[in-house]
């Protein structure tokens, strides 16, 4: 379903060169399986069929009540599967009527300020997407609880929904205060994964179909268990480890379409997590693409990701101008996709000429299911670079500094 | 007025390594210097104040004359400027009423639409800022002129304003078709700048006061022409050039306030411009700081610096909870900018400790005329630190693919 095309890599690598990399790819994939046959990685993927149907059905459920009570749905959290809500979110659009709000992430008083002034007059539902807090979490989480309980009474606690790891203080209050729960898995990465019953109640919500998704996560997480070069996942992860050893160590991540800077994002904060030593940006194209231009020409550093689904079938002509100032009047009454598709190809082989290597990575036309798969691939070739890199995966040597200042403050230090 | 705080950089550099590089900031600033005097630089600084007391009158009779005819802005561009003025208006928030959009960045079908529904049944007004156009911007401009015409009729021309290069495209199109013109600055920089009535229009739209921002930047202008370390300008230029030197060659822009993020992603963009040797990213604090753990402790790559103003006065208290589930409960009643400002300080004390070093910018209370010296800072210290790492400033790699990328479409090819 993933495509990845390496056409564009040959100037600065060789296919031997790739080739020579079969036991090291080899190694790190053979080390993935066995955490994930202990069960520590990738678990939630192998639900059997019945149990995971029947999350299935009660995350749409409950998509559908919010939908039904609320105008907007606050998604209040922290971490990789809160970041990657939001991308799939803005990606693929909300069509359901409701407004879909993130938050969690500012302490800011401007910002708190605008969230009140949103919600005045209006319905609305929470929704705690957040493997254990987080200072900033735990406080708009105060804050969100007293105003719901204002305003709603005993109705905020059908209005209340928690999705963390057993064991959170949020795990706790979701029992004593009688909200519904999503547990999230328990191994280090199934709280950073989207692709759980805890991420895909506000995907749903947004109208999404959360089967679709996982149909095309489960169909990605079988293309990409080849242990030969046929893999994408190989392809990929095997094309920036070389990339890395080269020295090109900063990864562009293009993106040419607008709603996909969420997919950036989220990927840049994975990618922050999973492989520090590979630098990652992310950009708009062809709006930023100056930006591109001279990173790219000016830098021996920099290697470059395309990120793609196929253009929207939409029509939207580009306007006729009589008087022609920008020069532009022979793309009159083309599609706009269709320029920034030819932009976007211009653009990677100009690049290419001077040297610059491209991954393209495509995901076919974009739907539910393709965006699925999408994210299943990304999720799954961070962790292979990550083990190529010989990063230990299941340290975490973040999640200090909050803790200490905390203490600072005179807090407990038991959390 | 600017203050940096070099604290946290002992770690990694000693007071001696910085005073060597004396003779090396004295000449690229004095290089800096020639160009000014040459009114190759920063030239538009230096208008006789009747001409620039003439400008920002006219300035903010347009943003008058827009507030009184419009529901919404749109402002269309790219470059710096145009970035700027964004991170200005997220970073002092819209005051007047008017609801800004910032438009031109996108080829993606889905976001014309977004916007067109978005426009229906609203009076709106269109600031074209860009110093000679992109293909994103200048179908985006055939899209709304045509729109607009078919809306307004003649009306059309009295809400169309073009802020551009004298010889653009854009410049010929204003006059004939009988737009309000604000001509940028002819320099390179000029047309990056955030700080001429170009831009300023727009700000004072949203409710800035565009003498205020002016005159921090003159005082800011006269601050750092010193030449000797007592000058912040100096001392962050080399602190920077220092951190490259010595291997770490990632900067990470650490906004502890999410209306800040705009002028992170300005700075980057500006940076990636003058000094792409240096990587930067921009990070939110508290909300992304696992991530910024995750890059600081493992990477000796990496320098931070931190942009801030004083904290909002605004008092949101934290909220009780008497179950306490969080264990935050002794922050009760604080008021969260207090916890901001303790979390922030307590996090580059961790990262300093691990020896991570971190530059302090601050501008002191957030106004008007702070904001126009953190702009001029930033702008100016940009230049330096590229003079000093003996980047050709006046030569731009970039810009050559859309061009490209047309002539393939066949287009004239003399734009």
């Amino acid at each position: 379903m993933i495509e990845v095309d390496l056409s564009n890599v040959w100037t600065c690598m060789s296919l031997p060169e790739l080739l020579e990399c079969e036991q090291e790819v080899f190694s790190a994939h053979a080390a993935l399986r066995e955490e994930r046959e202990d069960g520590r990685l990738m678990d939630w993927l192998h639900l059997p069929d019945a149990a995971l149907r029947r999350q299935l059905r009660r995350v749409s459920e409950v998509a559908g009540l919010i939908r039904d009570d609320s105008d907007i749905l606050l998604v209040c959290g922290c971490g990789g599967a809160y970041h990657g809500v939001e991308a799939a979110v803005q990606a693929m659009g909300v069509t359901s009527g409701l407004e879909i709000e993130f938050i969690g992430q500012s302490l800011d008083a401007r910002q708190w300020q605008a969230l009140d002034r949103k919600l005045e007059g209006k319905h609305y539902s929470l929704y705690i997407l957040c493997d254990r807090g987080s200072v900033t979490v735990d406080l708009t989480v105060r804050a969100l609880r007293w105003r719901m309980e204002r305003k709603y009474g005993d109705e905020a606690k059908s209005r209340t929904y928690v999705a963390t790891l057993v064991g959170s203080y949020l795990h706790t209050m979701a029992q004593e205060e009688g909200y519904e729960l999503f547990p999230m898995p328990k191994e280090p990465f199934g709280c950073e994964s989207v692709l759980t019953a805890s991420a895909l109640v506000p995907m749903a919500a947004a109208g999404m179909d959360p089967m679709a998704v996982m149909q095309g996560a489960a169909q990605s997480d079988k293309d990409l268990d080849l242990r030969a070069f046929e893999n994408p996942a190989w392809l990929y992860a095997a094309a920036r480890y070389l990339m890395y050893k080269k020295g090109r160590d900063t990864e562009l991540l293009c993106l040419t379409d607008h709603s996909l800077c969420g997919l950036g994002d989220w990927l840049r904060h994975r990618r922050g997590m999973d492989t520090p030593e590979l630098g990652v940006q992310s950009l708009l194209l062809p709006g930023q693409q100056e930006l591109a231009d001279s990173l790219a020409l000016r830098s021996g550093r920099i290697f470059e990701t395309f990120l793609r689904f196929d253009p929207s079938t939409q029509k939207i002509p580009v306007e006729m101008d009589w008087k022609d100032y920008d020069g532009l009047g022979f793309l009159a009454g083309k599609n706009i996709s269709f320029v920034q598709e030819h932009m976007t190809a211009a653009m990677a082989e100009i690049h290419n000429d001077a040297g610059v290597p491209i991954l393209n990575v495509s995901a076919g036309q974009r739907n539910d299911e393709a965006f699925g798969a999408m994210l299943h691939f990304l999720e799954f070739t961070s962790l292979l670079t990550a083990a190529l890199l010989g990063q230990e995966l299941f340290t975490s040597p973040g999640a200090v500094t909050q803790m200490q200042a905390l203490r600072d403050m005179g807090a407990p230090a038991d959390r």
